[in-house]
């Protein structure tokens, strides 16, 4: 997928919403917990009920690892079910992943050819050999690490170079020129929007994935001030604040209610 | 496992020899290929002719991740080979991954729970919050990037700060409060040996795991001169040189052979 037709689908949907497939076994409605594949009964319930506000999906493999095989079983399931259902949907690997170059090349593999996922999310620490090989398939992201929103970004992420930049600043500027706006997409803590006006100094162009809107304290007003561009330039991750916004056997309803509830806040900031 | 349990079976084996179960499915001997499962046929081979010269493994999770459940099955196979064949060899999960509190709690579980490995490869970039939940299960090990072996380790990890110190000296002066000596590894390239000693003077005390030794050109004497310490202090990794050393029928006996070189080598160094 292209970032134009990206942005097709977001002017589409009126939505640059990215629901977040954390699908933590024992966090799902516990009706569902004798099913033979419960995370993929509960991915199913909330794609049907999501899917018309939504843009993307991102299923954290942390989630489906925990679970051994049958994890990685019902990730596959869900990656096809999406596939099948809505192939005009964004589906992003949260995988973190980052290892040198012949690694990266199979983890490449593993994500574009065999699970057929059109994104994942890659850690830039170990520099330009852990991106190149996903740049080298059409039509597919990598999606780097660049500013995140947890307590600990501080620890590395935010330190001051020689140069004055923050390291988050000089991953951004060092590795836009390895890709293009059409492979490449920086994950960027909604935390911090205030920040989201000087990363937009470097990648005025990119899509930026910002996860955290709702319940890790992000503001979508913020978020879309500061990170917005000429062809929206923004996927915003809500994950807990869908999936397990209820419990009970009407968890789909409600979650495609919250769905639509942030859609309806975007469709006023495009 | 302590570090003094390591380091006895580093003393008892006169090894400090890591071999990395790196099993690209295309590059294992041909005659495997038509078992059902080629990746532990070949895995299992390896670990009979290799477990006496070596002291842990290093299945590095993209050669199984590309193949998908089936390499996640054949990852588990080969865990629990080892495991019952070997209980005193210390297994590494080479998966670098990385991210938050939440998740990488989840992440800990699959390794330490669910596949039952010593200990995982981590990514630092998004600081502490990554690392701290693999730091809570007694006997089990996070092992932080900090210098790795690919040329573009130059791109973010030996960036210089506006302290005067390289991004990976950060990171391990940094990290090395969050565990201690019995939990805590790092990964240091050994293209770099001379930078070992300046490495050891921030961490005098930690084990090192040191990939690259052979084929990625770093040299065993130099690893050894700068990087020895009281208790040894080295896991020094061997993949394709060992696995990969012969495509034959006789792969497994010229692997053992590789192994018992280096072995040989190690044990003239402690």
């Amino acid at each position: 997928m292209t970032a134009q037709q990206l942005y097709q689908q977001i002017l589409y949907k009126k939505s640059f919403l990215c629901v977040g497939l954390d699908s933590e076994l024992t966090k799902i409605p516990a009706h569902l917990r004798t099913e033979k594949y419960p995370i993929f009964a509960f991915n199913r319930a909330i794609v049907d009920a999501t899917a018309q506000y939504t843009v993307a999906y991102k299923p954290n493999l942390a989630f489906y690892e925990a679970q051994g095989v049958e994890g990685w079983q019902q990730l596959e399931q869900t990656v096809a079910y999406i596939r099948e259902k809505h192939p005009e949907i964004f589906i992003i690997a949260d995988a973190k992943r980052g290892d040198i170059g012949n690694t990266s090349k199979l983890y490449a593999e593993a994500f574009f050819n065999t699970m057929n996922v059109d994104a994942v999310t890659l850690s830039p620490y170990m520099g330009r050999d852990t991106v190149q090989p996903f740049l080298e398939y059409p039509g597919k992201w990598a999606v780097l690490l660049a500013l995140t929103s947890n307590p600990s970004s501080a620890d590395f992420e935010q330190l001051q170079l020689n140069t004055g930049r923050r390291l988050y600043e000089q991953v951004l500027d060092t590795s836009k020129s390895w890709g293009s706006t059409d492979n490449t997409m920086y994950v960027v803590g909604a935390t911090k929007a205030e920040m989201l006006r000087d990363i937009r100094a470097i990648v005025p162009h990119h899509f930026l994935l910002v996860p955290g809107v709702g319940e890790q304290g992000g503001s979508l007003h913020e978020v879309a001030r500061y990170g917005l561009n000429s062809r929206c330039g923004l996927l915003v991750n809500s994950s807990r604040g869908i999936i397990f916004a209820d419990g009970s056997e009407n968890f789909a309803n409600v979650a495609g209610e919250k769905a639509r509830e942030l859609q309806q806040q975007m469709a006023g900031y495009l």
